[in-house]
């Protein structure tokens, strides 16, 4: 057992209350009655980097919410490491499924019970934990750190772009670090190495000004939920390819390599579809399921709404009718340019009788950092050494719009580290986190900066 | 002027009292807080046809409210005529909107102003008046004559035809005289010979058992809320007609006679889309609006719901989505086998990965009179006597459930003749009904009893 280890084996149960501590506030960041619970939990992230011996730590005021900096620059001969994650939770509702109180953190059969002990606070603890570690045991740190700590992810993490154009300077550093996506499964460590893009939009088709008798009109002007229907059905073909025109041109396509990869990882469709309560997974044609989430686009509609809704029925042809559609990017898919083709399919495809609105909501690209990259390949033997295993090499379907962000304002590479599991209950009620896992993280990430460290400056 | 107009003018200002008296019972079917108003009015239709001198009055209940019957059976070389009318109706609110109080009836410009002034009390009080003449002037009535009026037209008329099936002696009839549709336009009165059918379906694609992120699944299972797009936007071709597998197979072609009387009358298409705020009408290829509505079956989406629909974005797969959708049907498609291609032809389009639910909620079969039955020639000269005009043929494109029940189960011809504008704001805030058309309809009334009677009995 490595020094680190042994340090935190030592320290678990105090790890444990203190991560409690950090659990407690109740940072809900959608919920205005709990704006000053975000601010504390501001002020306790500020606070906690201080005691790590940052030598400078800042709160950055928003808009919305803040951003907490801290920074550690003494070792002029190494290179900078960029840590992200997030201090703020979802809601906890609905309440009455929690088994024990979101906020008063609970440990059962080593699984620390708590809103946000996965997502994030759990994991950016692992990181100061790491640090302690690393000056208790060693005196110093390996490399110079910043940490940039969000609390508007769950929020979409709206200011952190315009922030980050701003700050370039002070946030520049050689690789980053993003803990916030989940293990492949328990027993697997992972490294994720790709997250896909997203370009979000709110259609609107208009019809007549007013709800009208679909007996007195039916058939004589067009229904504008039918017509939203015709045009959601638009973007799919019968191989389950999106069918607007140029959609995949720069779309880059995974290597033989890359699929022989994913195909090695252990992952049973019927049993993920019974899971589920599908009857069966469903994607494009030629592709398994890992490969459709995580190297493929996909458009999905999140929310459809429009005319009578109540119970009985109701012989109208509603005025209008409204959908949110998203669709999910891979490199090297541009959001603004795909939103474009996106307008001009739908434009195109809107029959004379009614008029479309399209609402651009949100946009990020797709981030991969190659499996080869020297950071990565580094991160990756400390992942080794923490858990006493090699790690797997995944992606992940969803989008970080902070790593999106520093991906395309820093420009460089990105090594995403997570230690939640997938049925972390992550934005759901009994939200947990392995401790084990916690525990062998902390030491991974101590491990982590030392192996960075030896990596040359940019 | 015929001794029934002279009657009627002279006591014009007396039947605005009384039916002012008839609107003002609030009479709203469908909201259980006015369940004893609706008995009330029921209670007052009766003393109404016994004032009239019909020899039976009889209040049937059923599980949702009555229906009132009365009969005057002396007069037996001649044909019975049996008529029906409504006496619920709509809601009123949104409240704020009425000019003047909708259950104090008021007159401003020649209109009489409140809730079931058009829909359907003053086209029931007609009726009654054109007795009421007849008597006064003659001493007798010139045929036999049954009423039945309905308490549950507004929503459904869910006890109409179980009570047809097991009344049908009581009803019994050579023609029957329907009161609840809408003149062409102003200054044409209108005898309607066709209503179009209806089938109303809910249909619910299922997904996953809860709603899922669409970033881990986006792209790798089926999203309802797309699939229903999809089933949806299957049900019409790029020609605007029903792609539903034998959808068309018993539909009656418009003849070159019927097409020419249709093009004939005053219809201005660009106007009537300016009117509905929609950029131009859309329907089915080859025809004109009023034959798409009147004559063609169609297809709406009368409402639509699944997923998230609140401000912002949200990224999900709902776990399902859910549509109303209704088949406006002409002769002679069966209501019950139309339901069994769309339920086959929606199964049989949805993929693999989700599950379909449809459930049948209304049926109704269309309704055609030949235009050249003698009951509806006479009842032509009849309205060509009291509004000293030919009445124009129009058919309807709604469905009036208690006119197919009648057609259907009864197998008679049925008469359509209604007063009310296409603009008398049924259904909607200020409601109200032109006096001048309900005193020519009294007339045209009283005329239809003398020239039906001249038809013999079936």
């Amino acid at each position: 057992m490595s020094d680190i280890a042994q340090y935190v084996h030592r320290h678990r149960s105090r790890f444990i209350d203190e991560l409690s501590q950090f659990l407690r506030i109740p940072s809900i960041s959608t919920d205005p009655e709990h704006r000053r619970d975000v601010l504390q939990c501001a002020g306790y992230v500020a606070g906690a980097l201080r005691r790590l011996g940052m030598q400078r730590v800042e709160v950055f005021s928003t808009p919305g919410h803040p951003l907490v900096y801290g920074e550690w620059l003494e070792a002029p001969e190494r290179p900078t490491a960029l840590v992200y994650g997030h201090y703020d939770v979802q809601p906890a509702d609905p309440l009455v499924l929690w088994d024990t109180p979101p906020f008063e953190p609970s440990v059962r059969d080593g699984q620390l019970y708590a809103r946000g002990a996965a997502d994030d606070k759990g994991q950016v603890f692992m990181h100061w934990k790491a640090i302690e570690a690393l000056w208790q045991l060693h005196g110093r740190l390996p490399l110079n750190l910043k940490f940039i700590f969000e609390g508007e992810e769950e929020i979409g993490s709206r200011h952190f772009d315009p922030f980050l154009a701003s700050h370039a300077n002070l946030l520049a550093a050689d690789v980053a670090i993003v803990s916030d996506t989940a293990m492949f499964a328990r027993g697997y460590p992972s490294i994720c190495y790709g997250l896909r893009g997203l370009a979000y939009f709110q259609v609107t088709v208009f019809g007549p000004s007013h709800d009208l008798h679909s007996g007195s009109f039916g058939g004589g002007i067009a229904n504008p939920a039918l017509v939203l229907a015709q045009l959601l059905a638009s973007l799919k073909d019968e191989h389950n390819r999106i069918a607007i025109a140029g959609f995949y041109d720069d779309v880059v396509l995974p290597t033989a390599e890359e699929r022989r990869q994913i195909a090695s990882l252990p992952f049973a469709e019927e049993a993920a579809a019974r899971e589920l309560g599908v009857p069966a997974l469903s994607g494009e044609e030629g592709y398994c399921f890992l490969e459709q989430v995580w190297l493929r686009p996909s458009v999905d509609v999140n929310g459809i709404w429009g005319g009578f809704t109540g119970p009985g029925s109701k012989t109208i042809i509603p005025s209008q009718a409204t959908a949110k559609v998203s669709l999910r990017l891979v490199p090297n898919q541009d959001p603004n340019r795909i939103a474009d083709r996106f307008e001009q399919h739908l434009q195109a495809a809107c029959p004379q009788g009614a008029r479309l609105q399209i609402e651009r909501m949100e946009a990020a690209r797709a981030v991969v950092v190659p499996r080869d990259n020297a950071f990565v390949r580094a991160a990756a033997r400390a992942v080794a050494q923490g858990f006493g295993k090699e790690p797997v090499f995944i992606r992940s379907g969803g989008t970080i719009g902070a790593a999106a962000s520093i991906s395309a304002r820093l420009g460089i590479p990105i090594v995403m580290f997570g230690i939640g599991l997938p049925d972390a209950q992550t934005h759901a009620p009994n939200e947990h986190l392995d401790l084990d896992n916690l525990f062998r993280g902390i030491v991974s990430v101590a491990h982590m900066w030392e192996e960075l460290a030896t990596i040359g400056k940019a």
